[in-house]
């Protein structure tokens, strides 16, 4: 087992950034990157919006710079996965992975959130050529394009509402026959003249070209209506997918405390409920989802947990590789937190 | 009079920020700038702690980058200040600068602090090559050196003991013989042995070489004893002072609730207490103070702005340019709220 000051669980800008944080202040922080580096970002096309890019970046190249930059002040990223973890019995804490065992002073939580999926032919194949999760992010791209929203609640219709300003009309639909969006926000669409809704439906397939000149590559749906069985193919260039989203919390039930929901509660200094563990970014953040955002979460969950250890500093035990004596004798003082 | 959807005043990340997010929303945003392009980015040297930037970016450049990125979605950047608002009467809402006058839907505040400063020889020509106002931004620059501290408060105390992880010595200047920071973090201080004090007494002078192959250029400095008048000179090569922050709230003075140190009061949607007007960056953080958290309030305002204004879609009244009896027009509108 291995002795930290820092482990850092996730690797998203809000992971990297408390790595490029935490290894600038010298703790010579673990970054247990999940499978794979980046998390949601990795698998992003283009960011368009994170600042200090005029020309874009893609989400593999900003993840590479964002480690590399953690890295160069010291940041160790594992690939390997977090299977367990005990926050219960105080400073320092166990993290477990397939491969390895940590015992750590501090942790930062920064294991991200997925957007809920269709599970339809043509969805994943297609994320960041047509399909989307993130208004914000990518409405930008369909400008004068026909795109196709699905979902009912308020964050569907505010978004619908939103791409209105890009796309020449939004097609809405949606498995029901009303939406559960609040009625101020429905008025808005219903009078919004791009608006169109297709209700009481679902896209069964998304249709894309393979021909490499053409961007996005999306150029349909297939929607069936579940009360008649009908089915019908409607041209689209992009399809927005606003359905909820899961954070990763599930391997800390029980130890920390989220929502219901399942994200995670952090109070304004990014502190969790256990004291010696932070949380930034999509694990506790339900509003914003941006790299940029993430990013400052990040700076912030790595300043308190810095500020945190530094207040310890004459207590914390040695670092390095235990033996099984040592391993054995944290027992006990692991649980006097 | 000009009218516009958004009016964006100040442009250091929080503001360049605001920008990019609401250039990408099509709002067109305005940024007025103050007199420097940047704010205080714009005289750091070095900027090492932006995620993305593995090898380091100088301040000038990352606010060139930042601005370009802004322009690229539609931001229109005027280099002029902010002389008075009119934000008690309601959207919309006067600001007005030397040159010009606006009238804006909403307004993302974003005008920053500064460091105190000595106000010595030496001081300011040194800032980025030796003076500094920040140590997680600038402790690492200074691994292996000897350097003074200036302050005696909660900060001063708690960066003096934070930057000795980087420096051989750290020698804090106080002007009483005693400190104002907290019993545990004095206690800290005392028994840290790289950390010494130097009791009674002020910088007369910043001493610095002007030899081009040496990094960082600061070599002494001159302190003298306010009790026994007597001066010496002491070997030192970074100046770090904290000795607070004043927030550039001065314009908004019995418009924008603030704090007793003048701080913007945000809730965390980033809204002040006026519908309509947000504000994010250094005017409303006293906490973090960094590119990166900047970055993140600057993103979320922009989005609440965004928000805001498509909630209030239909009533907006139009852009451009206002002829006088418009602008008479506006007034007992404006002041409805």
């Amino acid at each position: 087992m291995q002795k930290e000051r820092v482990v850092i669980i996730g690797s998203g800008p809000a992971g990297l950034t408390a790595a490029l944080y935490t290894g600038r202040a010298m703790l010579n922080p673990v970054v247990i990157a999940g499978s794979q580096l980046g998390g949601q970002v990795a698998i992003t096309a283009d960011v368009d919006n994170y600042p200090g890019f005029p020309e874009g970046v893609t989400g593999p190249e900003l993840v590479q710079k964002m480690a590399e930059h953690a890295e160069k002040f010291g940041a160790r990223i594992v690939m390997d996965e977090v299977t367990e973890v005990d926050f219960l019995h105080g400073s320092p804490f166990r993290v477990k992975t397939y491969e390895q065992e940590f015992l750590a002073d501090s942790v930062i939580v920064t294991i991200g959130a997925r957007a809920r999926r269709l599970g339809i032919p043509g969805e994943e194949e297609n994320i960041g050529t047509g399909t989307s999760y993130c208004g914000t992010c990518d409405g930008f791209f369909f400008r004068g394009m026909d795109i196709t929203v699905v979902g009912g609640g308020d964050s569907a219709i505010e978004e619908a509402i939103f791409l209105t300003k890009f796309a020449t009309s939004v097609n809405i639909v949606h498995r029901r026959d009303e939406l559960r969006a609040g009625k101020q926000l429905q008025e808005r669409a219903f009078r919004n003249p791009k608006i169109r809704f297709t209700w009481d439906s679902a896209l069964e397939e998304i249709i894309a070209t393979d021909d490499p000149t053409v961007s996005p590559k999306i150029t349909a749906v297939r929607i069936k209506n579940l009360k008649t069985g009908a089915e019908t193919t409607d041209a689209t260039r992009g399809v927005f997918i606003f359905i909820g989203h899961d954070p990763n919390s599930e391997v800390f039930k029980g130890q920390l405390a989220s929502n219901d929901s399942g994200y995670v509660l952090t109070d304004e200094l990014m502190r969790t409920n256990v004291e010696g563990i932070f949380a930034a970014g999509e694990i506790q953040d339900e509003v914003w989802r941006q790299v940029a955002t993430s990013v400052g979460q990040g700076t912030s969950a790595a300043m308190s947990a810095i500020q945190w250890l530094s207040a310890r500093e004459g207590d914390l035990q040695p670092l390095g590789e235990l033996s099984a004596e040592e391993v054995a004798a944290t027992q006990p003082q692991a649980s006097t937190n």
